[in-house]
């Protein structure tokens, strides 16, 4: 297969000698063509794809769509536990699956600076490929453009994901009943920390690694406990925090949370304590909250620990009407404090 | 209606004193907030749009899905006759019209460079939003990510369309028979040299514009002319001798052309002969290229005629046998020359 050598990628384009993104590569002409001969189409190897016209035309999917759009800019663009390509396809992905939509195709954008390494992109580009296979989802069109030295970052991907959504499924904050249950998959903050390390350079002891993961067949797990699911959100910029309070932006209730039912790292809870980081405004990027109804929640809860990504699951809190529109924090002392809306981002580039 | 102001967007977010992009911007708190319901969501207003979940879900489309992407990321933002926003609403739903695809849906992700004027911001979405309702396509998803001033360009933008094939259309290289026509919609190089006047400070006396432009409804005249379409693409980067180019490499068949009857505006001419510009190499964004049937292309050049984009409509070349995987000019002296595929772009950042 062109580009593919057993040393992985470290040769993705053998037609030239330069090993870096020129200008060209960006122009829609020869070099641009080796790039999707030699590079994309080896990785992301799928009939649509192949065919190469200016749009892909797919079979009639037959149900609703599930349609998301998300840019990737993280910063580094490698980090323990993954790099900017499995972030782009798992970020994508998961939106869709908290739509309940069931992960189909997704489309690949590059915004390149010129200098990029052609192998760092082939690193970037195996792991999308790797990436999209484990989602279950095909990579079926893209893009690559090119911009000077100084004028971009390495590499900017955006995804485009589509879904369908089975006819079954309603999910959104209408759906929310007083008296709800708040489920987290796992702990909290281990993307942030992660990123926030290699960025500066810490060592907490032990390397905490970004939890970034498709999480759709983690939904599709929770599905088949029988619980009745009224929402999910994957908790990513702004962390827990920000995930709440736009659920609760959207519905006539509030929601209170037990501070020591969310699961932690211990090594995460330290770095944050260290760095002086809310873990609750942490991003995540294989995690997810759900609000379902509180019958059958012992059962969805059994479920979601029989999955690799759910081992942790937990009830951290209720919908109420005591509060409405607050996200409301028990703390481990008895006392009582509103967690509002992040303004930005503690870390910015998280994603 | 909030944003909107009789000047247009000179101030879309009423809730902060500062006229410029910060990082917080993309942080997905309150930030990312105040820009999607001050700007966004009124620009691009559609009840899709409004349901603000991780990803929008969209009624069954009942037919062959048409997917494409393009990220945009032209220099300057604005230049004569239209401006980044424009562009990334009419390249994308322009690909979508060339599989044939009557353009649905529009995705659209922000990459901001920290200190973008909002007002700038602002002007670009209302082009795009303006875009978007001429080209019959709503924008129901988005997103914004900020990286830090020198990291990036002002603003780059990903758009990702969704169309629908209808039943009776197939469109492909493999539908082309030796003999057809290849048509094109009108002059060429506009918007390449648009762009290359007003980077470079150029001044040929009159104002050449680009000729950026949503060709869907063009498409509808064709099909409605009885001509039998085999193929379309838009010339964009590379221009026509990449477009040509890569429709003859994915066929057994070769091109022809006469380069007397290429459409190009005087002043093109004029401008591409000063600068040592090749005009069939400089990109248009507004423009196709059609390989038809001989049969009734008669009245297909009637009715492009009507349209106001197919004014200029003309029969440039036919497919022969003569020449298989090549694209060959007849000069006005009578002689032939290969027309092979641009390496890059003349012109970077062109689109």
């Amino acid at each position: 297969m062109p580009g593919l050598n057993s040393e992985g990628w470290t040769c993705p384009l053998p037609l030239r000698d330069y090993p870096r993104i020129v200008l060209g590569h960006g122009g829609g002409g020869k070099l641009t063509s080796e790039l999707i001969e030699n590079l994309f189409l080896p990785a992301f190897d799928n009939a649509a794809l192949t065919s190469l016209g200016d749009a892909t035309v797919l079979p009639n999917i037959g149900g609703r769509l599930a349609v998301t759009t998300d840019s990737y800019v993280v910063r580094p663009l490698f980090f323990p536990g993954g790099c900017i390509g499995d972030l782009a396809v798992h970020g994508t992905v998961n939106d869709l699956a908290m739509a309940g939509a069931r992960p189909l195709y997704l489309t690949a954008a590059f915004i390149l600076e010129e200098g990029l390494l052609l192998s760092t992109l082939g690193q970037i580009v195996r792991a999308m490929a790797r990436s999209a296979r484990e989602a279950g989802v095909k990579i079926i069109c893209g893009d690559t453009k090119v911009v000077e030295r100084g004028h971009g970052d390495g590499c900017f991907i955006t995804t485009t994901g589509v879904g369908v959504v089975p006819e079954e499924i309603v999910f959104g904050p209408d759906q929310v009943k007083e008296g709800d249950l708040v489920v987290v998959s796992g702990t909290l903050g281990n993307h942030g920390v992660a990123i926030l390390s290699v960025r500066e350079g810490l060592d907490f002891g032990t390397t905490i690694e970004s939890d970034t993961a498709p999480l759709y067949s983690l939904v599709v797990q929770m599905l088949a406990s029988g619980a009745s699911l009224r929402m999910m959100r994957d908790p990513t910029r702004g962390g827990l925090a920000a995930t709440l309070n736009e659920i609760v932006g959207r519905m006539e209730f509030g929601i209170e949370i037990e501070e020591s039912k969310v699961p932690l790292d211990s090594q995460v809870q330290a770095a944050c304590e260290l760095l002086g980081l809310d873990p609750f405004q942490v991003a995540n990027e294989g995690k997810l909250v759900a609000v379902v109804a509180e019958e059958k929640s012992e059962e969805l809860l059994q479920f979601m620990r029989q999955h690799p990504l759910g081992q942790k699951a937990a009830v951290i809190g209720r919908v109420t009407r005591e509060y409405p529109g607050l996200v409301v924090a028990k703390t481990s002392l008895g006392g009582r404090r509103v967690i509002s809306m992040p303004m930005g981002e503690q870390l910015p580039r998280i994603c």
